[in-house]
């Protein structure tokens, strides 16, 4: 049951995707540890300039001759005026003075810009042959997807409904990620901005595979043998997992981010908007106890994004956990404080338990 | 597997339970096959007068040897105001006009009178020697189960988070069903009203087994044997399913109750207090997208329900989804109209082949 369709398309030996957490997190440590041990890791690039990913992706390979995979996200049309940035703005004035921020000059976003750097992403990724990319937030245009598959790049797409797991198969992915309710960081929900229909995977999987041929990869919640055997019997080929290397050793996740995962008792995570302007979950903290009764009238991913970056950024460095954000999944209380080698060792040798 | 401490405390064969449904669904012909199937049928008498609930459980008795229980709701104190009251009934007025009911006579809830109801609820069961009782929205108080257990009925409580279900095990039930987020119908919450901390099963199943001793049941989403074998890899001893048995022919949910859940595609369900004023999850239809702008500012359980009551009936009466509660769980779209026999076999069938 551990080797399948998925593994040998991935050319894994087990079937743990690490999940490609963008910023700072997927460090070349993280990523060559996962693969060298049987999973396949993933840099998460989301945030990341070209030159950027071709640095870190030069890096892992000097620390790993195994497969692996990196993470984009399609940039997505949006709407905002100057005066919701302004208002939006004026909301986190009393944060910035309270982290003695002076006149944080917000580079604000423009679709076009986005484009242009997602086009140059991918040039580095077919120069540099990447085994693996996955996409988060919609599907790549067909042009994208036939130079990468002339490429012989394997293509993960992400999911969080049945149709969307339908539509990134009718779009040529290899695979798909399906992202349960219990998951951490953003929705990649691409469909609607509706975060109504947030469905688990007990409910998700099964009704996905039931449609799809493509192998299915579960995310959401899975934090050992256990989450993974129960993934398999639901009919995904494997799974993805992002909280339980967040707070491994490799993991370059903040400090007080890993302690605020390891420290919580059952579930403390919120579903909101406040970080970024994109539906994400994480632990909940003073920023979103702050700016919670605004979050229906933010603005929109990226612009909510850059408009919290220098506050984020700012906590990271003064080591204030009230003002970072803290994502995870709904998992967080199972999370441990291990090297990737050891988590993957029990993972593997709790689901083999399973099987005998 | 499918034999643990579990089935041997409940005595049934296989590791399934047929929820509790109230409002009608549960049929004598319903809780009757399911324990003949080797399950455990469950009479939902939470709305249901002790006259009722004695007739049916004679009835029965009448068609099973077998194991069957019986489900309750724990009384709980709620405020509603004159005003309140008025204002929510005024909102549902022009419904009352669209179903013609005229001069709708309510009668309103007293918390003192659902705790002498209670009391002679608990009376039949006693004297009718009912195997099992389970209890949503609460615990009993501690004079009550010690008068349970000196009679020797096994007692299931509901959880929907671990301290729940912690609280469960304390309080001296000999088991607990914990109930997803993807679970159809009331939610069980009774630590708060918030339903923002919505757990799905593969994070809330690991963490409730790491913290109690009493064996846990799975409750949400669950419509056959792969949800099944998932619930026992995350750590539970058995499944508790509703939706699965809803749509089976021997079940007493209206027809059109039945056709919008087997005519679904993916998930349209909604959690919402629309119909009751406890958060609820069912197939969307008009009188939740008439009402959910008034969602939040409607009065509380039971008092929205007695308002709605005569909606519902005449809805039900007339033919009209429009106006029922639909409850379902998030993969309704997996429902199929069997007999429960087929039902059962199916799902064991294919819990079997997996351990194979």
């Amino acid at each position: 049951m551990l080797i399948n369709k998925m593994t040998e398309l991935l050319q894994i030996k087990y079937p743990v995707i690490q999940a490609p957490m963008a910023g700072g997190v997927t460090t070349s440590n993280l990523v060559a540890a996962v693969s060298n041990s049987g999973g396949l890791g993933m840099i998460g690039a989301g945030y990341m300039s070209p030159g950027q990913i071709r640095d870190q992706i030069r890096e892992v390979k000097q620390l790993t001759a195994n497969s692996f995979g990196i993470n984009l996200f399609i940039p997505t049309q949006f709407n905002a005026t100057e005066n919701e940035i302004r208002g939006a703005g004026k909301l986190l004035q009393p944060i910035r003075n309270q982290l003695r921020l002076q006149d944080v000059e917000t580079k604000l976003p423009s679709y076009e810009n986005e484009c242009s750097t997602f086009q140059e992403q991918l040039k580095v990724l077919i120069e540099e042959k990447v085994p693996v990319c996955s996409f988060t937030f919609g599907v790549p245009s067909r042009e994208v997807i036939k130079e990468l598959k002339k490429q012989q790049i394997i293509l993960l797409g992400t999911a969080t409904t049945v149709e969307e797991a339908i539509i990134n198969e009718k779009c040529g992915m290899d695979a798909v990620v399906l992202q349960g309710s219990e998951a951490g960081g953003h929705r990649g929900t691409f469909t609607n901005n509706d975060h109504g229909s947030l469905m688990g995977l007990m409910s998700l999987i099964p009704q996905t595979v039931d449609q799809v041929t493509i192998p299915v990869i579960a995310a959401g919640g899975i934090m050992d043998g256990r989450g993974l055997m129960a993934a398999i019997c639901l009919g995904a080929k494997g799974v993805q997992m992002g909280t339980a290397f967040l707070t491994c050793i490799e993991s370059g996740a903040h400090k007080l981010h890993k302690e605020a995962i390891l420290n919580s008792k059952e579930d403390q995570t919120v579903l909101t908007r406040v970080y970024s302007g994109k539906w994400a979950r994480g632990v909940k903290n003073k920023f979103y106890t702050d700016m919670q009764k605004y979050e229906e009238n933010l603005p929109e991913f990226p612009v909510q994004n850059m408009l919290t970056n220098a506050i984020r950024k700012a906590a990271s460095l003064q080591n204030n956990p009230d003002y970072m954000s803290l994502w995870a999944g709904q998992s967080a209380s199972l999370a441990k404080h291990l090297s990737v080698e050891h988590q993957m060792k029990n993972i593997i040798s709790e689901a083999e338990k399973m099987m005998t």
